[in-house]
């Protein structure tokens, strides 16, 4: 039994609330549960240094989690003077994630950056981040498709969402909150777009190694989660 | 004429929005108009080097702006490494108004953290900080009462909030935002009590010096703004 | 009875000992009693980005204090990696205190940086350092207007100078030392001009809030303490 | 055609230099063709402070490339003042496979870090990292049994190794080098153990995402591969 | 013919003003013509850590610039967020050649650090920081003995001072000043006792590699130099 | 007798591997007994700023030691955030020595960096990296001499090597290794050319300050021994 009471493969009340910033082009607050993640993407004319003049974009992401958004407050980054690994680490995987799904020669020479930032945590913080990161994204491109900057439909090639999957208790379960994050033996995260391709996937044993059957059983989880997570991100921008 | 339209007297529209945290002691999302400043507070046993076996506690804030909160994306601080001259400058402002309504000797060898990050800014974000800090802080002693940990009304000496007020265009006006912010001819921070005393004043001459007069005409309206943001705080907390 | 046997509204002895740099275009130690800070005016090609190319220039300011200024000897900045937010916080003030007497459009495409070095500290380092610092500003200047690179009096608009007031033992008192300043309630800073204009006013309680007859009493004394703090720059540089 | 003209299964040459280093308790320079790193393990006394007083011990690693391992010079990271993202990526990475292998309660209260120095690059300096990492920590371990510090076969419970496959040009090969790592659509690393358990699985879609049956397929090669090398090991320490 | 005139053999004009502190136990302003550094001894309870419980104390020291003592304004190592090598290398120089003239054992478990801040440079400012420092020190060990702390003739084994000499236009001369220091093929700095004990030699070719000859002309002119400054110390403090 | 039973005027074993790195213009690991470094020399277009458009070129080295290189394990200093003062002082040093038997002019605008890491440590570290830098700066030179960029014999003036020498229990010796440099009283590093030219002289007293005699004495010492180690270099690269 899960803490949660959901079935294996039930996943948490998910919502997008989009808009939610008066300033960014594009901006969404992500619910998976009680992990709630601000997401908001920023149009830049300026893109890093080894793609100026070469016609092509760029698109980035940035992730933090506010110092009490978890159940013990934890340092500040900005006051410890560095990121950590773990909040490096996430950051280039949203990033990666969503290139995965835009034409940056359509872009043109303009950056987009999704701050992905944690008012609360309770588990699959990157998840979140990945499939609200999505709306800020594509909200960001509507507005510039609306300002006649470029075609959405060229610039935008998917849809893409994540989510964790892990083996709890002995059973494979969708969808991890702290609860079992915490206490899973293996927990995996995947990333696929809306066509199933798969854009990133990220398994680790937390305990024991774990077996390809136990694997093929996370992937199969992950598999129709993300194609529901897609489902209510289309109801949401569609 | 304001570029908001509101009298000069008239404050922004202010909300409290408490207990948005399921994690901290105490919290509250307050908003001056469209800025919006997220406060938790934080109880932890430890206490800085100075007071430890002392029998006295501390109260600290920290601020920060998600770098989306502002018109133009700003720099991470955690990814520039450092925090600015302004944060640090503020957040200094902030612990030290919480405190002048604490008895830290009352509160026992504990340490409240009150984290303060801005959302959403247009103008007077570190008011707004102290204003719904007091709230989170509140909150939190009141967590602390509930569990026999203290006597709220023995730690809790007063009521605080803060206001700016500024010279635009010529007029004296109540509670800047960012339009009238950036061009006001001066600035002036006000933090008092809910009995009426002076925490803190902060002015500015952004460009001529000013004049007895236009100082007094702030802290007039200052003193007429406070007493407001009280009673909004009373009946929040009440 | 004050520490140092002074009355009330009795300042401590001023000096101002002009050209001690053989390097820098304009120098002052400045003394107020015990309190002995450095300042040098350097004269730089480089203005900050954000002025390229406008043809206005810029005046901004370094504080630091010696390890060994104060009563116990302080970690070097330098070595610990980061100034701390005192500071900077310091540092900002004395810059904008400075601008507010200078026409930047006048001065040209240049920057002027104030470095204010403490080498002794006994209270009121951020006075004497605002006070000192216009002497070294004046004089850079000056060494300009007869290189023929500006008109003195087209660029200098007035004379500034600041000093601390505080309630010490129940009456407010000018020019606070160490001793006063340490367990003083009330603590405040003022900046004004030689008009008699107000460039900055910083007013901090450091126990109990205080009243708006303490605060009247405090901006009176500052005035009258400027005047006088105008009178002596008058005669350094007259 | 792979560029290296090995068939699509061919691993590169693999050698394990033991016993290079005259003051680590175990060393191992690893070659995986061009890719050569230093692998060293070290016994401390010290645990991190989460473990004090527990009684277990802990196993870490840290990753690091020489200046010119590569083709271009990378700037030195003591010299930029931080690791960069990848860099802690790898280094955790590094870390958790090889305590996947080792009972850390059975270990007692002492810490051993495996430094992986990357002194010459030419793709799969991690994969090379983790399974020659595992051989200086092998012979830290031996050299502590000698000692009578632990009972190695209670401490160290299995073999662990790691490869790279990818698609490259349509066709899943193993163990990528430089050459096809940089223009490969898809690259994966898998670590396994000994009795075949999956230890950590991170695949990523450099431009188009991937399919089940390519993933499939990389796994296959992944699992082949990997059984190779840990019969190396077993021949290099059996 | 030397810019400043001098004979060869001829230093510039040396002094030391005591007692330039009102907080420090010992301190010196020492100048070596335009060269001018504040040193200060600060006594100290704490010891680094490998000395803790051995009964053993420590002299240390550390050595700044203000940043307008040379001739364009450099920036502030505070600001920069770290110390040049050229800063660690002489204070490290500064701390060895002051202990080499001090019994750790008798001095007991504390500690002295001498800050060497130029105020002024003209060439030659570590030389001057270490002659300057030990009159410092001395003051600081005079004053411990004064409190019954030390034996200031157990703990002070003898004089130690420093002079650079360099090939000038082919001639070897004493005491550089900056003009010829910039110009000079060599140059080399020498720290000596009162008893003629060497402590520290550094020899460095700025052009040309030097010959044994000319070596033997410098350290022969040190000799005379240092054999003077120590005079000029003896008559400081005798 | 010396703990390695050494005659007093007796080197290590010298060797020099060439062409150690398949990337680097110009590679050697260098051995002086257990001191093992890996020296790279790496071209690069760009030189520092206040050499562009001069025509002139640079060589600048760089040094690190590896986290176990030494007997008990260091902190890595990119992950403690900075270069310590020893390793900032001694890659000063071996720049200078290797700039001075170079024609900065006939190099052209283009920068060489040596980078210089032990591998493992066992004394004189800095000695060998001179030495074996030079091995790996000949060897990009003639890279480049081979691509008709240079005439090596108008870039490269002359040979240069170092060798530390001191006192170990009273009796002058050459070539310290770790157990000799840990206990000796003096310690002093020499760099000469082929053409017995002075390059640097760095001697320090570690205990008791030494006498003039004894410091020619190992001036002597080091003159035998760098001519040896010229004469080795000439064969490795002759």
């Amino acid at each position: 039994m899960r803490p949660s009471k959901r079935q294996p493969d039930e996943m948490r009340a998910i919502s997008f609330e989009r808009g939610i910033s008066k300033h960014a082009e594009g901006s969404c607050l992500v619910r998976f549960g009680d992990t709630h993640v601000l997401c908001t993407a920023s149009l830049e004319e300026k893109v890093p240094g080894w793609l100026r003049n070469t016609g092509k974009g760029w698109v980035t992401a940035e992730y933090g989690m506010l110092p009490r958004s978890t159940g013990t407050r934890m340092r500040r980054e900005a006051s410890s003077g560095k990121q950590g690994g773990r909040t490096l680490e996430i950051q280039r995987l949203v990033g990666r994630s969503l290139r995965s799904v835009v034409d940056l020669q359509a872009l043109g020479e303009v950056q987009i950056t999704v701050d992905c930032d944690v008012v609360q945590a309770d588990g699959g913080t990157r998840t979140a981040a990945i499939t609200g990161g999505f709306i800020a994204l594509h909200d960001c491109l509507s507005w510039m498709h609306a300002r006649h900057m470029i075609k959405l439909d060229k610039v935008l090639k998917d849809y893409v969402a994540a989510i964790s999957c892990g083996i709890y208790d002995g059973v494979p379960v969708m969808d991890l909150d702290y609860a079992e994050d915490s206490t899973a033996q293996t927990d995996a995260n995947f990333v696929m777009t809306g066509k199933g391709g798969i854009v990133e996937i990220q398994g680790t044993a937390e305990g024991e190694p774990f077996t390809d059957e136990e694997f093929q059983a996370l992937m199969g989880l992950a598999r129709k989660g993300i194609s529901r997570l897609i489902e209510l991100q289309k109801m949401a921008v569609g």
